[in-house]
């Protein structure tokens, strides 16, 4: 007997790594950030141990880096139909963000008049615009706040109404970020265009997904991220229209045209490019298959009693999909569905860990304990029909034990 | 004979190809940036497919993305002793002194007294701590930029004198990027300390050469660098000692402690760990290996006809070696080097492209002339003795040549 107990305890090891093995992993936090695609990783690489020059040195390494990190900047500007030199590379979206705003800002003195320059935004921006917004009013500067209706979409009438002879900057998010929202940018640039306003837009979450043209949409200085479409973390980009001048945030070696000193990141940059590259080209593929899980989802998920759609049923990201469950608590419904090997969020990343219930679900009007019962899923180029599939069938599962064991819920 | 023509074609261009790949490549501009070590790129990749998880995520993903920043951030800590909540990572060495000298200052109200509030630092700092001091005393703050001696240390007294019942910060750079002297931080240390003055140091080309304690030399702010130690560019961090408090330079989602929103660069922040890591266990092999490369180099270099080393003869960063050589233009002899295969700098790399001469060199009493007849070779791990040897004969033909058509050099 005693030979067979390590053997045994091999076999049983071997049980708990093939259990281990099939438990199934399905990320659906896309939104929240996206595995780097491997073809991108492959023409970073070498940017990390061959052509590892300082973009800014005169030497073969230099301008090696130099002229490749140029072509990046083509297929950024491209996707969004930008000229390549209104492409400043930042570390991501929320530093393009604090540049854009505060950038504008800063031409523009609070405190000559005693109503404050002022500023229009929306409920439901993203932090890194909301918060830049509150700083500024914090500091002197009058922001509006525009409300939203049930979908999350602005009013144009309200727009208008808005703007004073003081407004130097509307920025609107192009598609929100948690419900998925898509906001109707070129209807607002041309109120802002009229008006001689600067059009900024957070389009973090809509490049990739939406095709964007800055010029047809009048959009004067736009946010965009690499990690939310397949490229590295840390980098990101804002598209500042020709003409439009404003202070950096970093003083410096005077890179990017000194509006953004600090060496460049070559690899990053270049998986950044590649990325834009990938997702324009895929575009209208990508569209296709995500609006087409998307919808299976939200047709499966919509069969649970009392779960509602957050959000506009068709003026929305095409990877979104985002509920809300009577007498269930969102974050429950996270935990059980991460033990089910099955990624989704509450709210956004960025303020997941924070308790108050989202600044975007209350604007839509929900009632706390409706915006603490939501969930998001967002979809990505590799999900397939058997995660969807598998999601489908486990999610019912454990709203019913959740509502099992809620107080709020009619037995 | 026909038939030979595109054969002989092929073999020429067989014969380039070899002679291109026989052609010597010698990187001596680790100061601007170094390749990034193999061992890093092996643990960073994963982080890019698999482990790609939102850091602020709280499902599995998340999680592990999570718990291995936190061993990155130990990493961080370690190298200069300090605690590791005491470090924020940011996009680099810029943005980290922009933090921390802008978070200082907009504490203090330069607007209160006619003086205004006051800052120390130095004529030699990087780009990144003396534009944002300029930038500061242009919108009120009071700067004073102390001098330094032909070997381009500060002078303790200087300091002193300087200091005011207004000073509240002084900003010294840990070591020169440019001709390598490193100053007495913990000597300036005792004074800040003993006058309640806060103290920040640009510590980019230092870290990972000289061994650094902030407890020990009473250092508050340190701003350091991943792409100068063998770690991924477009990754940073500001040491911050318990207590201090400065506001940030972006707003948004909060991350690291409310002192720098933005998705957190997972797979930067754990190559940067790995870079601390490996280079503090490397620091006294690496220093040894660099110090007999760079005197071999120096010693070489010093037999040319009216060459002179700039900075300080000992003390001075192990992989530095700052040359000047009368009647030549640096610019040209770097660009004869680049032929040979030798990549060198003159200045900085992020003022490389400015024609100005070096306000390092300038501050050390040099003439421009002589400033822009200046070279800095600075020499990596990977450095070998055979690639010294190479510049050691292939220099003194450059320096010759070149002076053979300058009207400036004696016949």
């Amino acid at each position: 007997m005693k030979k067979f107990k390590p053997l045994l305890s091999i076999r049983v090891k071997k049980v708990i790594i093939h259990v281990v093995q099939l438990m199934k992993k399905v990320y659906l936090d896309y939104s929240a950030t996206t595995p780097v695609d491997p073809k991108i990783i492959e023409v970073m690489v070498p940017y990390f141990k061959d052509y590892y020059g300082n973009p800014s040195s005169i030497h073969e390494y230099g301008i090696k880096a130099q002229e490749d990190i140029l072509e990046s900047r083509k297929c950024v500007a491209s996707i969004i139909h930008a000229k390549t030199d209104e492409i400043i590379f930042t570390s991501g979206g929320t530093e393009a963000d604090n540049l854009a705003i505060k950038g504008i800002a800063s031409n523009h003195d609070h405190k000559k008049n005693s109503k404050g320059a002022h500023i229009i935004t929306s409920q439901i921006e993203h932090p890194a615009v909301l918060e830049t917004c509150k700083y500024l009013e914090k500091i002197g500067f009058n922001v509006t706040y525009l409300p939203v209706d049930k979908f999350g979409l602005i009013n144009l009438d309200d727009l208008e109404s808005a703007i004073s002879e003081n407004t130097f900057l509307v920025s609107i998010i192009y598609a929100n970020n948690e419900i998925g929202t898509i906001e109707p940018i070129e209807a607002i640039g041309k109120i802002t265009k009229k008006n001689n306003i600067i059009l900024h837009t957070d389009a973090v979450q809509a490049v990739g997904k939406v095709p964007i043209d800055v010029m047809k949409e009048h959009i004067d200085m736009l946010s965009c991220s690499s990690h939310k479409i397949y490229g590295p973390k840390g980098v990101g980009a804002l598209y500042i229209k020709k003409g439009i001048k404003i202070p950096p945030l970093f003083h410096g070696g005077g890179h990017e045209k000194g509006l953004r000193s600090s060496t460049l990141n070559t690899p990053g940059i270049i998986g950044f490019g590649k990325a834009c590259e990938l997702g324009k080209k895929r575009l209208q593929k990508d569209n296709a298959h995500l609006i087409k899980l998307r919808d299976m989802l939200i047709d499966n998920v919509l069969e649970i009693e009392e779960s509602y759609l957050n959000g506009h049923p068709t003026k929305r990201l095409t990877n979104n999909a985002h509920f809300r469950f009577t007498a269930v608590e969102g974050e429950s419904l996270q935990l059980m569905l991460d033990e089910k090997g099955i990624a989704a969020a509450t709210g956004s990343a960025c303020s997941s860990k924070k308790l108050k219930p989202s600044h975007v679900l209350i604007a839509l009007g929900l009632k706390p304990e409706e915006a603490h019962g939501s969930l998001r899923f967002s979809l990505g180029r590799t999900t397939t029909k058997d995660e969807i599939q598998y999601v489908s069938e486990e999610l019912p599962k454990i709203v019913d034990s959740l509502r099992e064991m809620s107080p709020l819920w009619k037995k």
